[in-house]
């Protein structure tokens, strides 16, 4: 039989070593597991881009336990989950909308459990490292096989933290996007899809401004100069903005949740 | 059976290939061990913060073989070193204090070897790279079942080198204490537990002052405002200083080693 | 029967969620194989760096399938490859010469196929993310078993593309390398190997200048002070620049590609 699978998604960073320690932690508990990385890079406390990531990423993620950490509200009072999904995955993360898209994306919760109090916590429960002491051990019990209401305790699917995301929409001749992700490069991966520029009128055409400044739609970057602004599908499917061999996101001094308006040339 | 653990911390940051290629030599040696990085982020050459890394995440981890690198006498005439604890650990990693704490914490050494020339090293042992040439490939062996005995020659355990280090202390109404940890997010971890401030008379109240700035006694951020300055007991076990949302190495103008006053209001 | 190992270097970064992403695709198509990060801090688009260190790198891997991407013109007309070498690795990446250096450290390549419409790929293949899409599942399936003819389209092994290096020579008294890899603590490998500038007359002494500057030449840094400037053999086997507790990079203002001219004091 395949191992189980945990795939770990978090705001840790790498520099210290809480991500180590919550490795550490799966293996003491759940020793046959295998542990992949999703990352651990999500901007601290982004629980919308931590959202969108774990959303995005799962398609191509085995199914398993999806362990999700983005958690500024640690040590307050939001409950912490496990949710069992139409897919058959396994979501392990707090209540503040950050596993809400990726379960959306899984068919939707079939089964929701609060473990704030879970028998599989380490005891005693820190005030700030909830991935060490509960959610992590939980993870490593589900892989393991434990069932969900052995975890916790049974809460109402439509009680969970939703995320209130802006919507992209059509005002006059611009289509009207926002920022949901800025990568390491600056790249910049929008609300809209990569296919909806397309079918606003005015903006099929290869040029168009974004902001006010021109940029080409492009399918991939090596059709732009070197310094070109491109408006292209990512690979998450996203409608994105990139410059070729540049920064997006210095050059239009955009920000995750920021507006961006797609207009005619 | 289960499959060895090694867990492993380093300085070598992950930038560069060096963390890849110690694991591709534990591969070859012992391919049925399993590698957790505990992390590499530690300060190049900072031995002090490794050592208390290493001894504060041990109780999280695995039983296993625990390698840690943290080495600026390498080329030097440092001895390195393989030590079997009390607890059943092993430890691998060079003669400069880095394991020290880690081996207070495992309960003592029962058994100590040089493995500068371990016939396990990979030949010819580089100058500048003993993390891939000796270190990793000591470790691989001890986790395949290599006897320390096989591994180096053997030392007498009260001949390994310690970490002199500070000490906190009361100093009429203040608790003086040391900073140990510097966290990306610039959380500092003391060298004081957590439970000592509330035993120092006039350190008793929810108010103190940290080097003269005014703070807050708290159990968890959700206790303070954003941008406030507070003490508490972080995840470690240990004396914190932190800024909600905030820096407060950066507040506080700290580093490692600093002292810092914690004092009445 | 041990797992089968694929290694994996990239210019992807940790921050986002592109080498988790890629550990997923794998585990999907093969969960039996292990992954091994032999890195993901490669300078963006940076072939010349990523060659050499997988180059460098290749002895102290397991025999498997070394899966790198760095590729700048992803989405454009470069072919992508997968190569059986003669010492019975696998190569998967790009053909932009960053395969050439390893195939060539492997004894050449006895085989090669034409992957860009592999069976194995995911569909839709996105413009931007081959790694995700056809790098990932082709080393997986590779690494599960299946032949290299099964994988993509045979192509003349000649047909490859090369990098054009620099080379070291010898200029009246002066050896003239360059720089190759600047790593994340400044440190310089040069072109040229440890022991050539031993042999060039006037150098084989333990005075010398680099570009003008003095320097020492030394067996470790432990050999010169602290802020000293030294020359030596690095871990890879290279010539290589070092500051003691320094960034020699920044000392002499040199970047990957520069010319180096290591003279007489």
């Amino acid at each position: 039989m395949a191992e189980p699978v945990i795939t770990f998604l978090s705001d840790y960073g790498l520099a210290d070593e809480f991500v180590g320690v919550c490795h550490g932690v799966i293996a003491r508990a759940c020793p046959a597991a295998r542990v992949i990385d999703l990352g651990h890079g999500i901007a601290r406390g982004d629980v919308l881009g931590g959202a969108v990531v774990l959303a995005d990423a799962l398609p191509f993620l085995p199914v398993g336990v999806h362990l999700a950490v983005v958690d500024p509200g640690v040590g307050g009072p939001r409950r912490a989950l496990a949710l069992a999904l139409a897919d058959g995955r396994l979501l392990v993360g707090p209540d503040n909308g950050l596993l809400s898209l990726a379960a959306a994306a899984g068919g939707g919760v079939l089964e929701a459990a609060e473990i704030s109090d879970s028998r599989f916590a380490l005891r005693p429960v820190s005030a700030s490292f909830h991935g060490r002491d509960l959610f992590a051990p939980v993870a490593a019990a589900l892989a393991g096989g434990a069932a969900l209401v052995d975890a916790g305790v049974p809460v109402a699917p439509d009680s969970l933290a939703a995320l209130r995301l802006p919507r992209p929409h059509v005002d006059g001749s611009e289509l009207v996007a926002h920022v949901l992700i800025v990568d390491r490069f600056g790249n910049l991966s929008l609300d809209a899809r990569g296919e909806t520029v397309g079918q606003v009128p005015g903006l099929s055409g290869e040029r168009v401004t974004l902001g006010g400044v021109a940029a080409r739609r492009a399918r991939t970057f090596a059709d732009v100069q070197p310094g070109g602004l491109l408006l292209y599908e990512d690979s998450r499917g996203r409608l994105a903005v990139a410059v070729r061999e540049g920064d997006a996101a210095l050059r239009l001094g955009l920000h995750s949740g920021d507006e961006l308006r797609i207009g005619p040339p």
